[in-house]
């Protein structure tokens, strides 16, 4: 069975980064955006369109072609966002990735879909202030906001983040019991933290 | 300053072995039933008594010489077996191990009593039926136990400590955002588990 590594995280942690350099130090495959442009690809939706879908933003227009899933979405309001289609596309994508080599997969509800191949599943999260930190280091937008407004909008994706995963997993985002190992990367050096999980990755298994 | 380690962790999981070999591991002190032998000697209380207490029992007798401190309680009847006295006499006690040396402590509130004093602080954990196989695996009382009983044993167990550890912390026992590592032992080996986290100790800091 393949080495699949998972991360789930919250926005702002360094867990993208994390991810990337876990791959590098286990020499194996990453998938982050790469799995938006195949959904992209394979459904023939613009891959803009289907990355916001992913990144949980609220939909306020969807083109007529995948607006027939709707029809089957429970009435929630906050949940009006999850597209099925897309999901399900992106859950057999993932599963052939998981089935194709070892790698690492950042979100996406990924050590959900892969539960079957035994994935390590990393969950990481930071204080507000490192998070903050972090995005404000990173540049963009992010950079000219204001702390209130930072803070809000860091908090309004995790929460996006936590209503996707609940709806399609059933479980608590951020439960660490869905997890094998919580890293928390306030103030550490996220390249540091790769090798030394990566060390804890290939060490740990029996 | 001292490399301090401290660990939290939930009944069966292996954490108490986990922190051992960790001291082992990093060549540094190992504190876990030394402080209620150091607080005995400190309070002139029975050793047994006082572990009774710091192992969060509900306590039906008390000495004259600790009852007094009661009298401060909050009337919460979950909250009975609370004895500050000894509370206090292992927080000094506590502290002065960090100062004294690098090491590691397992349970007693260790991370919130030191954290001016920049701990690592890990939460370990499991899934119950790997609890309750290491619980059988250990042989004694809990071995002779019926599933029920012994998962009915560890809940009750976990929930004293969480109830400790909120009424002396207010922060929530095994909340992830109170320690900078939780690992789930699930089917893992501690020994090869304790190797990968001291490598992570020593290389994760900035």
């Amino acid at each position: 069975m393949n080495k699949i590594i998972t991360i789930s995280r919250e926005f702002g942690s360094g867990g993208r980064e994390l991810g990337k350099r876990l791959a590098e130090e286990l020499r194996v495959a990453y998938y982050d955006r790469e799995i938006v442009t195949a959904i992209a690809h394979r459904s023939d939706l613009a891959e803009d369109y289907v990355g916001q879908i992913l990144e949980n933003r609220i939909m306020t227009y969807y083109p007529i072609t995948v607006a027939s899933s709707f029809a089957a979405m429970p009435p929630t309001d906050t949940l009006q966002y999850v597209n099925h289609g897309i999901y399900n596309a992106q859950n057999e994508i993932i599963l052939e990735l998981g089935q194709k080599s070892d790698c690492v997969i950042v979100g996406r509800c990924a050590d959900y879909i892969l539960e079957d191949y035994n994935p390590f599943n990393i969950f990481v999260y930071a204080d507000m202030e490192s998070r903050m930190a972090r995005c404000r280091a990173k540049g963009g937008k992010d950079a000219s906001l204001s702390d209130k407004e930072l803070a809000k909008k860091i908090q309004s994706i995790d929460k996006a983040r936590a209503q996707y995963y609940r709806f399609y997993s059933g479980r608590n985002w951020g439960d660490k019991s869905n997890y094998d190992l919580c890293i928390n990367t306030s103030g550490r050096s996220i390249e540091k933290l790769a090798k030394a999980i990566a060390y804890t990755i290939t060490n740990a298994n029996e």
